[in-house]
C-alpha cells in the first residue's frame, strides 16, 4: 500500500481506484470476521479492575467500621465521613471543610446541583433557574457528552466555545459571559474529555478573576483526571477554590472529582468541593434528599487509598496497564494516518482519550464504517453540544477498555475506515 | 406514688401539690444525673448491626464479582443488576422489570422523582410542576417527617389527612383529589410511621381505584417496613402495582423500599418499583443523572440476602432484638401512664415506632422537660405538615437505637415528664 503514503488529492484517477479497490478489499474481509470491538466509553479494563482487589476485604470485621469514633455501618453524617474528606481535601489541595462527599458518581453531584439551581435556585440566584425566562451555558468543545447532556436535558441554550491548546478560549468566555443569562461552564481542567489538555496557568487565573454577569454563575470544575497521568510523573495543578477565593469568586466554582477510576467505576465514592458558604447553602438542601451517602464505602475507601502519595502510588499502576494501549493509538495513527493528512491528535499525557480531527466531513461517515466493520465508537459530533460537530470532524477514541491485540486491530479498523472516507469524499 | 394513679382530675388541690413536689423531686435528680439518651430517630442498634457482618465478606474476589456475566465492578446497567431487581420484586410481590435499584437510600429515590416532577414533569403531566401555579399535597397525619419535608422543600401546600386505623381517611382523600392542584399523597402503607398502622385492604383498594384530577398525580407507596415485623409472622401484603393496574391506574403509584433496617442504614439499596412506561418515561431522564448506582453493593446484598425467605429469616432475628425495646416502652406506659389516662397509643405489630397521643396540648411542654432531662426525641410536631400538630398532641417514640437499659432509664424518663407537663398543665 505504498501508494497511500501520498495525500490522496495529489493522487492520479488510477492510483485512486487501485487504493479504494484494495482498501475495500480489506474492509469486506474484515466485516466477514463479524468482530465486536468497542472504543467507545472511558470504561477501565478488568485488568485495572483487578489491581484494587484488596478494597473488597479492606472491612470485614464490625471493629473495621468505625471512623473517628462514629460507627459508619448506621444513619448520620450528611456531608461524609471526616476522613473522606480529608483524603479528597489532600488531593484536591483544597480544605476538608470545602468537600462534601457523595455517591458512587461525581455525575450525579453535578446534575444534583443543576437541578437545585433550577428548583431552588443557587446560593446568589435572584430566583430558582426554572423560573428565568432562558439559561445559556458555555460549552468548551470538544467536551464531554454527558456534561453536554445535563444541559440539554434542563433545556439550557448550550454555546459552544473552541479549545484551544491552554484551554477554552478565555477571550470568548470573558465575554460570553458578560450576558446574565450566561450562569455557566463545564470545565474539565486537567486532561480533558476529550483532548487531554491540560488548561494553563493563566487560562485558570483568567477563570479564577472571571466577572460574569450573573451573580449565581457556576464554574463547573470537573477535575476527573486529577491524578489519572498515564506518561510521567504527577502533575500538580493548582486549587481553584483559592484562586477563586483570591479572587473575590469565593462561591463561583463547584469541584468534582471521584474514585471512580481509581477504585471501581460506578462503585467508588465522590466529592463536591465549593466554599463554605455554598456547603451550607446545599446541604440546608440536600438535608431533604439523603441522610448521608453511603458510609461503608467511604471507610473501605479511605482504608484502602490511604492518601494522596499511596493513591499516586496506585495510580501508577493503573498508568501502566493504560500506557502501551495508549502507545498503540498514537503509534498506530502516526504510522497510519499522519503521512496522508487525512487528521491531527493530541498527544495526551492523561486522561481517558485520544481526540482525533479529521479532515472536514469525514467523521461520521468514518464512524458508520466502523459501526459496519464491528468497532463500537462514541458517536461522531457527540463531544459537541447538540450532538453537531460544525466540522463533522472530531471522534473520541477511548482505548483503556479493550485488551491490547483487539485494540491493535480496532484502531487499525479505524484507520482503515478513515481513508476509505477520504476516498470516498475525493469522490 | 399511688396516688398518681387517680387521674389528677380527680386529685385535691393539697394531693396535686403533694405529686408536683415529689415528681418535680424525682425530675431535679433525674437532670443531676446529666443522662444523654437518644430515643429520636429510627435508627436500628449496633445489636443489630452486628447481625449482617457477613456482609462485608460476601464479595472478596474478582472471580465473586460477577452477576449474570455482567462484572459488575465497571459502568454500565443504568437500571440496577438483574438481580437485585428480581430480589425486590420478590420481597415486594411485583416484576423484577418494574423495579429500578436505586443508592443507599430510598428517600433519594423519592425526592429525585419529586425533584424531577418540578423539572420536567411525570410521565402524564402536562408541564413541570415548576410552571404550576402551585402544586398541593396529601400529607396522612401524623406522618414521617422527612416526607413532608420534602415536600415542603419543594414548595408545596400541605394538606393533612387524619388516619384512622385502617390507614389514611379515604372518604377526605377522595374528596381532595377532585382538585387538579392535588399532585399526590405519602404513604407507609404498612406499619405506618409513626403509627404502625397496617393499612386495611379496603382503604388500598380505595387507593388503588383512585380517581384524580391530575393526570400526573403520584400514589407515593413508601413501603419502608414492607418485611419489618416486630411482633408475630411476616404479614403477606398486596402488591399495590398490580392493583392499581387493574383500575386503570397503571402510571399513578411509585413504591419505595430499601435494606435499609434489613443491612446497614444508609448504606444499603433501594428500589423504586412502578410501571414499565413509567419506568422507560423516568430512566430517560435518570440517564443523565448517572450511570449507574453502585451495582458491587448491589451483588453483595443478593448474594448475602439470597431471596425473599431467606431474608425473612434475617428480619425475624432483627425482631428478636427489637420486641424487649418495644415491649419496654409498651409495658412503661401501660404502667405510668395508662392509669392516669395522660395519652393513648397504638401497640404497633411492626415498624419502628410508637406513637403516643397525649392529652392536647401536652407534647411541646414534655418534650422540652425530657431535653432538660438528657433524653432527646423527636421534635414535637415533627409528624405533622410544616410541623404544627394542631393538638399538640402526638410524640414519636423511637426504641430501637438505645441498649435495653438505657430505653428503660428514658422512657421511665419520660413518663416522669408527661406526667409533670400534665400537672402543670392543670394548674
Amino acid at each position: 500500500m505504498e501508494i497511500a503514503l501520498k495525500p490522496f488529492a495529489n493522487l492520479t484517477i488510477p492510483e485512486k481506484e487501485a487504493l479504494r479497490k484494495s482498501l475495500r478489499e480489506d474492509f469486506d474481509r474484515v466485516c466477514e470476521k463479524k468482530l465486536k470491538l468497542n472504543m467507545a466509553r472511558g470504561k477501565p479494563g478488568k485488568e485495572q479492575l483487578d489491581l484494587v482487589s484488596g478494597i473488597l476485604t479492606v472491612l470485614t470485621d464490625p471493629k473495621d467500621c468505625v471512623s473517628d469514633g462514629l460507627d459508619v455501618r448506621n444513619y448520620g453524617n450528611l456531608s461524609g465521613l471526616p476522613e473522606a474528606k480529608k483524603l479528597f481535601a489532600e488531593i484536591l489541595d483544597c480544605k476538608p471543610e470545602q468537600c462534601f462527599i457523595g455517591g458512587s458518581a461525581s455525575l450525579q453531584l453535578m446534575y444534583d446541583l443543576i437541578a437545585k439551581a433550577y428548583t431552588h435556585g443557587l446560593q446568589h440566584s435572584a430566583r430558582p433557574w426554572s423560573k428565568e425566562p432562558v439559561v445559556k451555558w458555555l460549552c468548551p468543545a470538544p467536551g464531554y457528552d454527558r456534561h453536554f447532556g445535563i444541559s440539554k436535558s434542563f433545556g439550557m441554550e448550550l454555546i459552544p466555545v473552541s479549545m484551544t491548546a491552554e484551554g477554552p478560549d478565555m477571550d470568548l468566555v470573558e465575554e460570553l459571559v458578560k450576558d446574565p443569562a450566561v450562569k455557566g461552564i463545564w470545565c474539565v481542567p486537567k486532561y480533558s474529555n476529550p483532548q487531554g489538555i491540560v488548561y494553563s496557568q493563566k487560562t485558570i487565573a483568567r477563570f479564577a478573576a472571571l466577572r460574569p454577569a450573573a451573580p449565581d454563575f457556576a464554574l463547573m470544575w470537573d477535575n476527573a483526571y486529577c491524578i489519572h497521568e498515564v506518561f510521567g510523573e504527577y502533575l500538580p495543578f493548582p486549587d481553584i477554590l483559592r484562586l477563586c477565593a483570591e479572587a473575590g469568586n469565593a462561591d463561583m466554582v463547584y469541584e468534582f472529582a471521584s474514585t471512580s477510576k481509581v477504585t471501581f467505576p460506578g462503585a467508588g465514592i465522590s466529592v463536591m468541593a465549593t466554599s463554605e458558604a455554598n456547603q451550607s447553602y446545599l446541604q440546608s438542601l440536600i438535608t431533604y434528599q439523603v441522610i448521608s451517602y453511603d458510609k461503608v464505602n467511604q471507610l473501605r475507601h479511605v482504608r484502602y487509598l490511604k492518601d494522596k502519595a499511596h493513591t499516586i502510588e496506585l495510580m501508577a499502576k493503573h498508568a501502566e496497564i493504560l500506557r502501551p494501549k495508549f502507545a498503540c493509538v498514537l503509534d498506530t495513527l502516526e504510522k497510519e494516518i499522519k503521512p496522508l493528512g487525512l487528521a491531527s491528535w493530541e498527544s495526551p499525557k492523561g486522561g481517558y482519550f485520544v481526540s482525533v480531527n479529521t479532515l472536514p466531513g469525514l467523521a461520521k461517515r468514518t464512524l458508520e464504517l466502523c459501526a459496519q466493520a464491528g468497532v463500537t465508537m462514541t458517536a461522531a459530533g457527540a463531544t459537541y453540544p447538540y450532538g453537531k460537530d460544525p466540522a463533522d470532524s472530531n471522534i473520541r477514541i477511548a482505548p483503556s477498555y479493550p485488551g491490547l491485540e483487539e485494540l491493535q486491530q480496532a484502531i487499525e479498523i479505524f484507520c482503515l475506515c478513515l481513508k476509505l472516507a477520504a476516498l470516498e469524499q475525493e469522490g
